[in-house]
């Protein structure tokens, strides 16, 4: 099965065409960017000098791509660019995978209100949010366009989302803090984002309206059928990849860690990319890096009352692509670890 | 003047070294350190060759120490050591700023509790817990012993009391995440605080029941007039200095971010250490680290009702070393900024 | 097939049981570690959590290892007693694949001049050092037990011993500048690598006399035939892995950069793992970390007639573990990039 | 004394504006830069707040810093600029200490050769390089304007010239690989220099004609008396500030490292930011940021016969401002130190 990435000049790009390229069950045919066109991979991306089979960047045509004989594609593209392109690859027939926030959103008011204008709305009703470990299967089937999560809604739904349904936890008062390494903010040719400005430093950033709010709460509103306002602090830290996110949640009357772990295990059973640590050992970033995993872990503050739940993923890997491939694997009927261990 | 430091062979000590040998008004006259003495202070602490006036490690002779006619003695010692050579150094007549926790909690079972058992627990009434910025200036003619605030303490004590005081925030469910440079540690040598376990690394550690909450909460209530217990989440962060501290609290009925501001203006008029950002800008660690400053911001947050407060400062300055010069500055007589910019 | 590690608690052990655990046509059947046994992988290495298969640490005992039906052994000791281990293990017609310095020296005076005792001299004349390379093929046949080459020593031969075969470059003024990831130091819990002592610190160590120095000098002196006598200048650099080096040596009369590629092209064609940047660019140790390459560049200056040659590789892939499987690949007849890419 | 800093708005013009805000004798009265007209320091500066005393960026107006009060102003401009600004203040009357490489190289057709066009080459007869340690005292009453020297010439020259001088190392075959922290590029707003691009990551650059071996042979053969031709290999290291310079030399028939201990002796007594540390001993980067101090250490290999030298600096102190604030010392009659320990 052939397929294709469409924009992959950033840090998720590049870790998707590494994926693709290593993969077992597909081929990775077309690798586009408008910027980039005609460069070879290598050139681009050292990390897959000696495995790139010789492969080009190509100019992002929206035709050519339409007519091409590639099964899926995959768009690594910034949001708003993604809706035009998943237009028409979904009108020619193509499997789309989308990482941009294009299609997470299913609500076109709460879209704009972050986002600002949507170029095909038309297609939001049919678009599939897959968080693979909590989406219903029926996805599989019934979905031509897919939104893969965000980083940040990744790390906060998966160990949120058993806990709501469960009743282990209350929708109030929950407060999540993300510490995101540089990677998190794409490519982008900022000073803020230079070597000296990052290095030995931390610091909060886009408080109150980070644009990950609202896909967050709109997936925790879907799960569990009741709107859930949370805070939501997202930090730089001074690594290149890597989300830690602390969630205080106080616990409902009569919850105990074991109830909340039960919880999970429930949810998780057989979960390949999902580990719950034992009470007290908490994630860490530096142990998922590389890895498609996310790795959990929760404690009882007894003084409190809350839950203090700790998880730990890649975001380029669990948080982006890695994700992406592991969507497509269930897609497409691969085995769901496939490419990624 | 004539000081000396008890205890110097950890990063607290070391920096506390560096600023006396620059400080105006005093004199380092003795630096002891069992595991070190006989060594020059030059190669041990590189931070300091050429400065370093050819002074050497001395043993930690307490005799020796109370017989001197150094007036002042930093001890920079673990806790449950801090407490014997504080008494000896006091009832020799001695100035005592101490940097360890033993002299921070005033409540004895509460410092059992953390702690263990107690070496001067006759000392404790008379004992001064001096964050300068908050505690009433009567310590500067009644105090022999003070005991310097803790890192963490620091940065959530600083924004929060004024703010509690002036009730424009509530009293219940205050989370506080705080993300530490590996310094914090100490200059532990364990598997744990290795290059590379640390570089890229951020995780939880201490859920729950960290030594700090202790210092934390006892001071607020004292400062407030009555218990407030907080969530507090420490992290280590991939970074040599500086904590970032993370605050949310629900705002009190009616408070705005100006009131907050208000509070924070009214409290801090004239601290040369406090800096205030714009509501909207968010303290760095890399803009404190090397100063003796803490600098706070915060935000409002409609959807939620909290304000989101954000605090940053260096461990080994505000946090521990630069606001012992500080309090021997003002117990002294000095210009408060004396050695410190 | 099964194969097992002896000694895997260090850094290259854990990079060697993620590659094995990975390996499409063995099966990794035991771990041993004396202070770890009984302990799971999954708890020790958390970045094989997942796909550990449960496997423990069992104690490293030699009479069971010998016993066993395994039919390779990677020894990922400390130098000294891998050489007991290996000599069990061959006398018991196991495979052996060292990855310790015990039998990288044919010459038992100059083992004995750099690390002291040998403890199975009698293995030294039919042991492998194989850099497979540049190894002629021959070893596949003959060897019962390889030795892998050093980091540092990977990074200097592969550039440096096509150029002295094709009399591109003098033998005399060889300078090689390394700068080695912290991990090159092994997991060694000592005040000198601690995260706050190694962050944003770059040093030269060991100059004169390294250890690596000797294995360079016989490597160098055995492909081309006379004694080749080198400065060898290694440093730490701020990262966790990686090794840039830099070798300066005076350009033979009338030799060109052309011809200088044109010797490596010539030795290099078809090694998967070897890529030659074009003059002018330089190998960057982010490129390469996490892959088995060694990336090549050179230029020649013309106002100093040297070459400046630059490499860069992952001292625990290409400079240990991934270079060890690579040799296993060859000598069990598997893919040569199994497991590699 | 009041002195102005013409466009501070890169690493070593914030390192400026700190040490001279904090120097005992002068008054920082005027800080320029075209982009950053009317802003604050402290919200450019985030070091300086609280200690900027309300200072505000002004245009670069050079008929206005003509007619001012200042009686000095440093130029930390890009190369180029600096002429013009100099040529202006020169004929004000005004002492200019120029941080750019403007009139570091006497030669015009070097400075043609490596830089291009000069804009007031008028100048160069008059101009002083200066290297406090090295530069025959007459500059401090001849001078009118003076060069500072570049970062890398500073961690080879001081080392290097006194053992030339001496007799003690050979002129040929010499090696100088320099390991630079990514401050050295400025403030670049490029890809390459961006975080997730430099951390964890080291590489050659500019190999064969980096520009500061303009100003490095010039003043070896000024200060020898004949040519000097060396290899100088500069790197990127991943750490924020910090230069850690290895020379490999020949030694002069004869000569000890206790012959080249004593050269250095003889040229460094007394000076204050010279350490030399004991053979064996390798300076460190981490233990001399955020000094003006220069590191220094040797030793000799019998094998090679070479001595390997190491040096390390901060590149924005003793590599630019600290050297820059050191020379107006020593210019202007205050203590050499005053502003800098």
């Amino acid at each position: 099965m052939k397929v294709g990435i469409v924009g992959a000049s950033g840090y998720s790009g590049e870790v998707l065409v590494k994926l693709l390229l290593g993969h077992p069950h597909v081929t990775l045919a077309a690798v586009t960017s408008r910027s980039l066109a005609g460069k070879s991979l290598a050139s681009v991306m050292p990390a897959v000098r000696g495995i790139d089979r010789g492969l080009k960047f190509v100019d992002s045509d929206l035709a050519a791509l339409a007519a091409s004989d590639l099964a899926l594609y995959f768009l690594a593209l910034p949001h708003g660019a993604a809706a035009t392109y998943a237009k028409a690859l979904v009108a020619a027939g193509k499997r789309v995978i989308d990482l941009s926030a294009d299609f997470r959103i299913s609500d076109l008011a709460t879209y704009r209100n972050y986002y600002g204008e949507h170029h095909a709305p038309e297609l939001l009703p049919s678009a599939h949010f897959v968080l693979p470990e909590l989406s219903p299967p029926a996805w599989k089937q019934e979905a031509r366009l897919v939104a893969a999560p965000g980083c940040y809604p990744t790390s906060i739904l998966v160990p949120l989302v058993p806990l709501l349904k469960a009743g282990v936890v209350t929708r109030e008062h929950i407060v999540a803090n993300a510490y995101s390494g540089v990677s998190g903010a794409g490519r982008k040719v900022e000073e803020a984002y230079l070597y000296c400005e990052r290095a030995e430093s931390t610091k909060a950033y886009s408080l109150v309206k980070h644009r990950h709010l609202a896909e967050i709460e709109e997936q925790l509103a879907l799960h569990t059928g009741a709107p859930v306002v949370i805070q939501f602090n997202p930090h730089l830290a001074p690594m290149r990849r890597g989300i830690a996110t602390t969630i205080t949640v106080p616990a409902a009357p009569g919850a105990t860690v074991e109830r909340l772990y039960a919880a999970w295990r429930a949810a998780y059973a057989g979960a390949a990319f999902v580990q719950l640590l034992p009470s007290g050992e908490t994630p860490d970033t530096a142990h998922v890096v590389g890895t498609n995993r996310i790795d959990l872990a929760a404690v009882h503050d007894p003084r409190t009352g809350n839950f203090v739940i700790t998880a730990a993923e890649d975001n380029l890997m669990k948080g982006a692509s890695g994700q992406a491939v592991q969507i497509m694997n269930l897609w497409c009927g691969f085995p769901e670890t496939a490419g990624l261990v």
